[in-house]
């Protein structure tokens, strides 16, 4: 097989790359996209779709620039703290990096309607290029979902169906519409396409710190699209020598919704859930979860879990001190950030980088 | 005098570079930075602070991507239509590049607290810049500003004065209030230091379309900070013999909020204003009227009043079919685009290109 495939890093399956398959037929078990044959030393990242598709897709998403957070930094103790501000992307949010990928396969493919489940920077991330390549988009969010992020995926076009109930009642609808529609369901989650383009956050790291990568990472994390893309990116790098080591990939949750956290500590069953202003990392049963752990331990990463009101303490110390307007999902790093410095999991002296992955104009908390 | 220096245009006097000198002690016209010795042939931009302090204050600012907008241009019949994501800034606006620079000159030249006035963007864009540098903020706004654009400038810290009636109330107000307690008027319309930022649109545009500059420049122009400052570069860059033409710059208001227009049609007296949905250019007597239609008439463009039911139509266009969530004051520009169009001011064979100034989620209209 030449040009990219499926394969499922489980049971070494290999399929035909193709918009509707979502897992693996054997295991049912999530997909990656493999290159076969790709020379990784050309420091080139290999992408699933022609660059036709993609330059038609595209609305300029990444190139996010790399700020110092001194303030903080000097609060915490730390020497070396900054920001990528992934916010500073074309529909306000990360999500624009792995979207711009998935509707440039879509497009390839010929699909011309698609299904997407979101509690909002996904649904607006979707709306948005599923209307510029001329496509039809359902997003299905919780009823609960902020009505700035509401508004913005109706602005776009998108057709918003709006589920009562938890977090999980929203894809099972998503899921249904799609199958009953015989439609495609370009899930942020589940697509092996979204990691493609999120990966593209490790490349960019990489340029922009001349190969001086961060050694720790520190992420507000729900379903781990941002953290898997980011696994999947340095260890292309490293497989081409460009890197010796990934950075420690550390996730953050709120204690509200904590599955990965407590997944990671090895507490026995689900924790139980409660609401969190961070809506964006609000998922009780990440469909990913096995893998977001692997990923976390693998790279010598940690995961925590974060209060209520040190999210929005933060969210306010990073808009006052270092002009950041961050959503409350995005703080709740910081807050991560500040107990991993408390117990020297991270030292004063290493250099510390953390993803400001949603505007706050999008959820004020 | 060596280093940057004001200079009046007018009178052709020249001042030491100082935060507090607004206007030309002679003629009372604004000043400009004037660079004296500085060899444009470089193709680096001068600027007026020094990298220590530019480096302090940066967001990130600039570097926007340009999109291609081909469902529009093929709507209006034109080959090569494009947009600059001016809105994909740190705060949501084309404002941070003015920004950032007058609070690099700020921090250099010691000061701590500032007054700005500001209908929304700006006055965010200020308040985040200034808790950054670690400055005081005072933000006067019109109380019938956004709710959106209020909270994200209470949101970087600022303090906000929310002032009554038109929005010269609120420049005078501002203009009072930092006379009576000593306080540096960083005024984004007069300072010559804003202009020096909004300049390197126009660099940008040259180096991402490799010198094949765009013939037309559409935007919306209230206070024209982005206008001149465009000029600005580009004269920069024609001086320093990299381009042979300056593109034409038209200029887009609000029928309902029209003194540009007005000025460059000839038309007599300041016409009446009304409400508009364009708030970010709803000014009635432009400080800089005079300099703004020279600069239109200097490129060759023109200036167009457009409808509030076009401006609206235009912006849901423009997010269903291109994927660009804009204000409505970014989607006047298009309103105008359409009038020149059809009157085959522009031609279907040039290439048009609209910045996109401010993001919808600001102000949904």
């Amino acid at each position: 097989m030449t040009g990219p495939a499926l394969r499922c890093a489980q049971c070494a399956i290999s399929l035909h790359s193709d918009m509707t398959t979502l897992a693996c037929p054997e295991c049912a078990r999530p997909l990656e996209v493999d290159y076969p044959g790709h020379d990784y030393g050309s420091a080139v990242s290999p992408m699933p779709a022609t660059r036709q598709y993609l330059d038609a897709t595209t609305l300029g998403e990444g190139n996010t620039p790399i700020v110092s957070l001194p303030s903080i930094g000097s609060q915490l103790g730390l020497e070396s703290l900054g920001a990528k501000l992934e916010y500073i992307n074309p529909t306000g949010s990360f999500k624009d990096r792995g979207t711009a990928v998935v509707l440039a396969m879509a497009l390839q493919q010929g699909v011309s309607e698609v299904v997407e489940d979101s509690s909002g920077n996904a649904g607006a991330s979707v709306s948005a290029y599923a209307g510029r390549a001329g496509m039809e988009a359902h997003i299905f969010a919780p009823s609960s979902a902020p009505q700035a992020k509401l508004r913005q995926i109706v602005a776009y076009g998108a057709q918003v169906h709006s589920i009562p109930g938890p977090r999980e009642a929203t894809t099972a609808a998503a899921v249904d519409y799609a199958t009953e529609h015989s439609l495609v369901y370009a899930s942020h989650v589940l697509s092996p396409y979204f990691v493609e383009g999120t990966k593209l956050f490790a490349y960019e790291v990489f340029r922009q710190t001349a190969g001086h990568l961060p050694q720790d990472i520190i992420m507000p994390v729900g379903n781990g699209s941002l953290l898997l893309g980011a696994l999947k990116g340095f260890t292309e790098l490293k497989r081409g020598g460009h890197i010796a080591e990934i950075p420690r990939l550390h996730a953050v949750q709120a204690r509200n919704v904590m599955p990965i956290a407590a997944a990671y500590w090895g507490l026995d069953g689900t924790p139980p859930t409660a609401g969190t202003v961070a809506g964006g990392i609000a998922v009780g049963t990440p469909a990913r979860l096995e893998e977001i752990v692997a990923a976390i331990k693998t790279t010598g990463g940690t995961a925590t879990a974060v209060e209520e009101n040190d999210i929005l303490t933060w969210r306010d110390t990073l808009a006052q001190t270092e002009g950041v307007y961050a959503e409350p999902t995005s703080a709740a790093a910081f807050a991560g950030l500040a107990r991993l410095a408390e117990k020297g999991i991270i030292q004063p002296d290493a250099s510390v980088l953390v993803p400001i992955t949603g505007f706050g104009l999008k959820d004020t908390g």
